[in-house]
């Protein structure tokens, strides 16, 4: 049975190669023989099954992961695995562990040799996207050389660092530095927290689990933690003293390193996080689409079989924008690889130029790529009917893990406001003669893009990528400048931001729609191999924009980028393109390359057995051990035999 | 500490009288009151506490549901409750159980008593909303005067039906009806599925639970159940015959009860599926909004306190058109119950004229209400920040449970396409001479809404509830007549209304939406007593309506019922109408009359003490009962002692 494959009358349909889509969605052949090999080797391995997460407690499943997570880095050691394929491996896994915090590589090279354990201590109780505003303190004590550090009010608590409740050993912890009387704002510390012998918490130190988060399984395979400081005291070289320092003397200097610095962090963070949306878009899109050609409901005709749901236009409007869009998302991640690397030999060669234009795209792309994603997740649920709500489709879990990249790593409505500050600033520029750069600099372009005129006669015309671009760029422009402009009339600038900030919002929003496109476009003017391959991308990448044009239409229509009559043009263009995905669907969520272990979901198996798996999990269920359930003859028989009822009436 | 009220400040501030605004709310005087005192009632009971809800193993949830069920029905006899306080009493429980599925008391009064216990099989593995094309089988066997029920297939196993699992008795049960070798398609039996001596399945019944859902509490606590059917038989007086017989002799006879008649009970169950959407969007509203006044973040100005969240107009841009739909929904509910009361009047005078529009209008208003509730919950928890991400902010679960609403009693999508078939019949009768009825009767002033032109000329202009209904009815009206038009050019109308459903879908919201608005403004034509009660609504209806007209702005200028200037003008008075929300804010959501219990959140609790409700509620994580985690010594020590690197390496 299981040998049958469901869907291979779909997978013959396709109309290009799948093995070179394979590798475009990879990045690269190379990236696809690791992703390939780690996804099979974590796939094969007992140690790593998920099947039964969401039925695990808190404590069995937290044991879990410490197994998995040990079992990984003992893998990887094993093979001798590269960086790039432990990382592989360690997101195949699919279980959120202390191993897989980003920055240990980045920040604490002894943590990744895991002679300690770290975690990153900003966030506390009162203060997460005001880092300005935190209360912990840092003092330091010229008289034995150490810093003091302590948490003198309740909100003061640390909050939310992964790892920290239960594993990490040390702690980058983000405090007050005081010195004399002096408050010279937040730095880092490292502060070890628990013994290396015992890993009992060191005198002084209060450290626990915040408790269960969104979702059954999901994010609650990590103990992110609160943490409370009595007082404890360590020495003075543990600041991290790259931007400024601490003398022995107690004296605070600023070094020369530029504050701008710490933003390429920033974007090496947010461009993975950027690349990751993609990859949890396409789960979500892959389950939706496989279940969506099995699925059959209505349309019989003469008692032949039914109609797949996935011939469903309201389907098709619903689900080929976001496969689209994994396409896009995926594009623009492997352009923010650049950007990184880029940004980096930059800095690296004192060019602080492009830094705030690069800090602002990776903030605004990071909000628009997992917001999208996050609301893309539950539409792919809801997308698979009933069968959907259950936890073994896959989509629940994917949700409640996700969901929480809106907001760490900041918050995306904050990430947005810090966009559109950016944008009336290169707006405000504009007449002084400082061109924009990078992804702004089709500002440059101004009179042109305030008087363009869009040509679009035909539905066909909305086929050709200049006449796109030039409406988005037309589009995000104006409303840029509207927002400008309206800004202008208050006297307090600060009083018109605030009041403006929801309009600034979809100016920002608009922006970032533009980038991820053009993006999109260049990427189709590389040269792309493979029988039929670029043309589905242009049809997907024409997906992804009308799909956009349709849903923000008041912006394009009021800004008079286009006639109402061109916007039905596009919506009309827009259906055309669905049914020329729709007989490639499979075979390009077959792209992804995702195993059945990692997906996860009965929904999505690769062969497209659902019912028989359905029927088959569902006996698992530890409800299901007993015929007749616990309680019954307590609570549910007394009720049958109207005992209570009889008793008093 | 608890006794501080940190909203004091707030509750201060409100401009309307709060026990007044209560009233109105709960629909009546009485009605709040008893909602009051049965709220008191579950929250004062320890019996029905739920704080530790999401850390039980599914056999414990479910357990605790059936003590807390037969609980809540022992309180029910003891205080003699009616009908109404029971079910209140049962809402406040908040717990999916089996006595919570409505249809028991409409359709097996003897279930109400609880000798037996009902579930409704309809759904099957293969078929949700295709209810036609069901596989169950049910055959008259004339030698005994019995139908045999039988699953022929996988795909026919009963799937879904809440109770069934474990606790159901019998289930009324869908089934194919086959007299000798003719089908007459889908009948309603019931079936007696387990022994009322000790609980087991009869013979040739196979019943079980189908396994986890979303969520860790939420609707695990329910045991959706599969069932199969070897050869079941069961006397023929089990078959439901209301609408269809069949005789001794094994004739099929179609009584003359019109077919029509189950939109009544479709009616009534929608009508309190609406309702509930107000009060599940109020609760995560009210969440939200309180948590968004403790909450502060930048802005603080010489080391002042910062800035609440609430006052950032982001915020509020996210938050008041949420509280106000909490409010739309609230009072198109309260008219839905009348037009119920009217059908059934109606119905029972054999008048049908009226059914296919209340049909599609609730269908309508379930779809729409439902879809934007379980959206505004996430972002409601969004709202919160990092600290919404924890169970315990009561958002997580409150999603979880509620977003089946969006695909049970009618998947949202397939209900707007009834609602946009109805809508396109309408039309096309317009020039017959038939005139539209109720939610419809608009259509019937074509000529004027095909060519009105809004008068707006300035912000406030805006405020006329008059300009804005007209707005809407031609918004809708013209995306009707757009989707018809374009529906004519197609020579086979079903396939153009499959080829167009995206449109459809469009205008059936655009229809719905004008509904919600235009009952709220019927709402305020009646007399409002209390001091400042009228004019609050009057803001939230303001708030509502142009909340939509800016996030449909693309609909209302391309038809040309308001020009970019007037939806301009729109956002301006949509701005100025946040700021009056937000003095009253906090005292707008205490109108709910909700018992932190029945909120179930630390971040919504009346006196805002949320910090240290935060800090208090982590220590009782289980992961928290030791300092050391369980699995430390196998798994993390022998990595931090470099026992795997070095033995290999
Ligand atoms: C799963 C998870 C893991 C995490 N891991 C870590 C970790 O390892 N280490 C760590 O230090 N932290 C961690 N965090 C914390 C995270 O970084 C913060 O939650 C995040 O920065 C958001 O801050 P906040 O919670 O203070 O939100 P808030 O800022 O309180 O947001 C609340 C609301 O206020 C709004 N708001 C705030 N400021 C403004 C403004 N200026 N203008 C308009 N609106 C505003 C927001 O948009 C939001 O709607 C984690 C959080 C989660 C959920
Ligand atoms: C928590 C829960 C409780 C439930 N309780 C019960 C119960 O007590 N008793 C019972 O009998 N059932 C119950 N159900 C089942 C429920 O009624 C069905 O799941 C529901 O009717 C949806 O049907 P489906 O699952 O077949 O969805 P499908 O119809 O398979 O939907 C899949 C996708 O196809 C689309 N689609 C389907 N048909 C069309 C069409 N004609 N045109 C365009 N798009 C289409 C849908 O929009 C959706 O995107 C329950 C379900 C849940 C989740
Ligand atoms: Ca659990």
């Amino acid at each position: 049975m299981e040998a049958l494959d469901y869907h291979a009358e779909e997978r013959r349909k396709a109309e290009f190669d799948l093995e070179e889509m394979k590798i475009v969605w990879a990045g690269s052949r190379q990236n696809y023989e690791i992703s390939d090999r780690m996804a099979r080797l974590v796939a094969s391995d007992p140690v790593f099954r998920k099947d039964n997460r969401t039925m695990l407690s808190r404590k069995d499943l937290f044991k879990d992961t410490l197994r998995k997570a040990a079992h990984a880095w003992k893998r990887i050691i094993e093979l001798r695995l590269s960086e790039e394929e432990a990382h592989m491996l360690r997101s195949y896994v699919d279980q959120p562990a202390f191993t897989d915090l980003h920055w240990h590589e980045k920040w604490l090279p002894m943590a990744y040799k895991m002679q300690i354990i770290g975690c990153y201590a900003q966030t506390e109780l009162g203060h997460g996207s005001n880092v300005q505003g935190l209360e912990t303190t840092a003092t330091f004590d010229p008289q034995t050389d150490e810093f003091v550090i302590h948490s003198p009010t309740l909100t003061s608590s640390k909050w939310w660092p992964g790892g920290l409740g239960k594993v990490s050993t040390h702690a980058v912890v983000y405090a007050r530095l005081i010195t004399g009387a002096q408050d010279h704002g937040v730095h880092g510390f490292i502060v070890q927290l628990r013994s290396l012998d015992d890993h009992s918490p060191l005198p002084g130190i209060t450290v626990g689990d915040i408790g269960m988060k969104f979702g059954s399984g999901a994010y609650n395979s990590m103990d992110n933690g609160l943490l409370r400081f009595d007082h404890v005291r360590i020495p003075r070289n543990q600041m991290l003293m790259r931007v400024s320092q601490v003398t022995r003397e107690g004296k605070f200097v600023q070094s020369d390193v530029p504050r701008q610095l710490v933003y390429g962090t920033m974007v090496y963070v947010r461009q993975t996080i950027v690349s990751d949306a993609s990859c949890a878009l396409a789960r979500a899109v892959c389950i939706a689409t496989r279940y969506s050609a099995v699925r059959r409901q209505f349309g019989s005709q003469n008692g032949g079989p039914e109609t797949q749901v996935i011939d469903y236009k309201t389907q098709q409007s619903r689900l080929f924008p976001l496969l689209a869009s994994a396409y896009a998302f995926r594009f623009v991640g492997e352009w923010l690889k650049w950007l990184y690397a880029d940004v980096t030999q930059r800095l690296q060669a004192n060019d602080f130029s492009t830094l705030p234009e690069a800090h602002a795209c990776t903030a605004g792309l990071k909000s628009m790529t997992t917001s999208v994603t996050a609301d893309a997740i539950e539409e792919c649920r809801k997308l698979c009917g009933g069968h959907g709500y259950l936890s073994n489709s896959g989509l629940p879990e994917l949700f409640a893990v996700y969901i929480p990249t809106c907001t760490y790593e900041g918050d995306n409505v904050v990430l947005l406001l810090q966009v559109a500050r950016f944008l009336m600033k290169t707006v405000s520029q504009l007449g002084s003669g400082k061109k924009p750069v990078g992804t702004t600099a089709y500002m440059g372009r101004a009179e042109h893009l305030m008087q363009c005129r869009c040509e679009v006669e035909r539905a066909e015309d909305w086929l050709k990528p200049s006449v796109i671009l030039e409406a988005f760029e037309a589009r995000a422009f104006r409303m840029s400048i509207a927002c400008a402009k309206n800004l202008s009339k208050f006297s307090n600038p600060e009083g018109g931001f605030s009041e403006l900030s929801p309009d600034l919002l979809e100016a920002a929003i608009a922006h970032c729609q533009l980038i991820v496109f053009s993006k999109y476009i260049e990427k189709l003017q590389q040269d792309i191999p493979g029988k039929g391959v670029k043309r589905q991308l242009e049809i997907l990448c024409n997906v992804y924009a009308l799909h956009l044009l349709h849903k923000h239409l008041g912006d394009f229509v009021t800004t008079s980028c286009i006639t109402p009559k061109q916007g039905a043009l596009a919506n009309e263009q827009l259906r055309l393109l669905y049914s020329q995905v729709r007989p490639n669907a499979i075979t390009l969520v077959d792209a992804f390359n995702y195993t059945d272990h990692y997906l996860g979901s009965v929904l999505g198996c690769y062969n497209g057995n659902v019912y028989q798996r359905l029927y088959e999990e569902a006996w698992k269920d530890p409800l299901n051990d007993t015929v007749v359930p616990d309680g019954y003859l307590e609570y549910v028989r007394p009720i049958l035999k109207q005992h209570i009822r009889t008793a008093r009436l």
